[in-house]
């Protein structure tokens, strides 16, 4: 029986600010990627959600992003070196693993965040770097990237298990990347369209692109997002229509 | 024989900005509390200290503070739950030793910084709040605390073992606390002034007060610091002071 | 006939997180405290808010914190001389007032906000401090404060203008000093309610206190929160009911 | 007589950590440009740097970077909007007008840091957004600029009075960019070499090529760096030769 994990960004507020209802959203993903202090999150959020994952028995990854509080982690920024790149990764893979220690939880997974994703999606160096941290951190990591990017490739080359993952919510081009976010209908809004295209990509391995292309596409992960008006509602769709469509929804084992 | 540890704060530096020559100290000292981020250090920075401590063969801890770059860590910060302080502790210690496990090296123990250190040693719930995060994050830590302190009887509640420091060049009051910052002669600037009490402390377990009281005081680890101009001389006259008095200078172990 | 000034801290967002409605309390205000970097707040919010402040003709004034985004400036920060908590406020108000200039707006009086009001109303180097930093960016600028506290005697002392103000939505002792938060009943939910004890306020030149006791309060501005759930309604039954009572609501000239 | 400004950063300390000798270099420049908090400085850093080069009569201008005190503003941050650039600088410039009324000290300049600085010459939205923040907050600011860029011509394009600078301790492009600073030889380290190359400036409007070919070079202000072990000696050589040329040292009218 086809299986997929269902994940999604998670402890994104910060000291007073709150973001997305992580509560709601525990209830219908199996992998959280928990933000570690850098762009979002702070320790006493990192803890309390670590908790609550533990609590509903959903697994747990480190989310590291850039130094960017004040832009949420979504500025390229230009000039660390790839060992400036490994160390703040590492950085923040531990503090999470020390925060979800106080529930009793356990860190298993590793996804970049924000422009550190987009970066290191293109930029060997980058992604060899943050390769590197995840495995010497834990080389048990899994290390969640997009198909066939940079980052796939350095997860490979250091023999870490390397995660795919597709998205819910967003168009594809027809060469197989994302549609830029600047262009009108590259977000999905509609919870019952993103649901199908899930399903599809599940069963069928496959994605229609912007322009009617057939895409194979390979996947062990759908990313839904939480921080959008439509969040909850867009999650429990795609997790309903998996199960309709006969699809388990449970964590990468 | 007699043995004793040498104890010093390092990795102070932060982005562009240096403090303290930790290649020297870490000739002299055998045990180093590195700065996690939060009032002080950056990965980049935690991570070549613990190499550099990895390379001369000295053990490192965690040196947690407050989040307090701004204040280095020094400004009494009021308003945090013990929850808070324990989870602020937990992320600090699980990010060092992730930098550490970048060169193969292992935080053995743990020593709060500045404010925290000096208002955990007389507040029981922040005391107990950081002594929790230590144990839950790797039980066999050595922590690091001010004798006959709120720390102390809370590393012991909790089951931790308890590494207790006197230090080298401050004085101390008839009641065995130290003089304040603030009077005049309360810091010892002569390196072979302090050398000689360090000795006395570690073979007759007993200190001067500054109104000429004897104190006994039991010490495993003597700390000298690292930021002041005459930081390495003081270091090195102490530890030759007490390797001419027979005294092993060594990690406790 | 008996007029009032009604404010409200605003521009409480930072980065990607939001806070309060801000349209809608500048719709109801005559004040708006615009927060400035350190506690919340960025340069793009700040220059937003002043801007619909400009558009709503509401007058606005700095609303400067301890630097501690972590902690929304509601921590007690110790250990900043006069000297520096002196050069904390002007660097705010300073700030605020360029990026008011891009409207065209004029920042027109300043409120110290969270830990920085509340420490600064009892200790009188701090409320000098702060008096002085006031003055000395602009003598003109109104200097907010709660009546008879230390700042209402720094202000006084310099020359400032000292504007006195009453909270709508908390409770007095008998002495006249609020009710602690942590006392059941202490923030008054009850829209009505609160509009009721303003309009007394202000009629009558006093409230009664948690134990009935009647208690002279001269007032020049009433704060009405902007960050809870039911601040906008709030904010509206207490302007509302002034006006019923005819009271003008407009800043002090 | 041929006259020249010699500018140079300042205040680029944190908190603990200092950085350079301002002291020392205030004694030979006319014109000092002060970090405003965002890459470097501090409120107190910035009111004391300020206080200082009104004691020794040196004017002060503001030096806004990206919001990274991490990476001392020297990463290149992309993703904000003009507006948000817009605001970033306004909020500097307002911070550093009211440090320095503190002590009677007036912002006449702005010039902007770091990769702020090198990506506004290349970038005319960046540039635009720059100028029109100097124009907002004080239009008689005079705006310091590399010769021939985008600043410059935005500059000029909203009305502001343009500096154009040159820089003492870097080797130039055929065609008149500066040498990179990765290349061998594109800082110049021997403080008579530097000097003799300003005066060439000065007095012939040229200055000579990496590859020998004659450049002319316009420049209103010449930067000599402070953060280097020998700025002090350089920036004196500097000054030296220049009236040794019989070249006035002296700030912009």
């Amino acid at each position: 029986m086809p299986s997929i994990d269902l994940n999604c960004d998670m402890g994104e507020g910060f000291g007073a600010w709150a973001m997305g209802d992580d509560r709601a959203m525990l209830d219908i993903v199996t992998s959280a990627n928990i933000a570690c202090g850098f762009h979002a999150g702070d320790p006493s959020i990192m803890a309390d959600t670590a908790r609550l994952a533990f609590e509903k028995g959903v697994r747990i990854g480190a989310h590291p992003g850039f130094n960017d509080i004040l832009g949420f982690g979504r500025r390229n920024i230009q000039g660390d070196s790839p060992a400036s790149i490994e160390r703040m990764v590492a950085y923040q893979i531990g503090a999470l693993q020390a925060c979800a220690a106080l529930s009793g939880h356990r860190v298993t997974h590793v996804k970049p965040h924000g422009a550190l994703y987009n970066m290191a999606a293109v930029d060997a160096d980058m992604a060899q770097a943050i390769a590197r941290a995840v495995k010497a951190v834990d080389p048990a990591l899994l290390f969640v990237v997009p198909p066939l990017s940079a980052m796939d490739r350095a997860g490979d080359a250091v023999g870490l298990r390397v995660v795919r993952e597709a998205f819910a919510d967003r168009t594809y081009e027809d060469d197989g990347t994302l549609t830029p976010r600047k262009i009108a209908g590259s977000v999905i809004h509609v919870p019952q369209l993103a649901a199908e295209r899930v399903v599809r990509m599940v069963l069928d391995g496959a994605v229609t692109s912007r322009h009617g292309k057939r895409l194979p596409i390979v996947a062990d992960t759908i990313c839904v997002h939480g921080d959008t008006p439509t969040a909850v509602a867009m999650a429990a769709a795609v997790r309903s229509a998996l199960e309709a469509a006969g699809v388990t929804v449970r964590a990468v084992e």
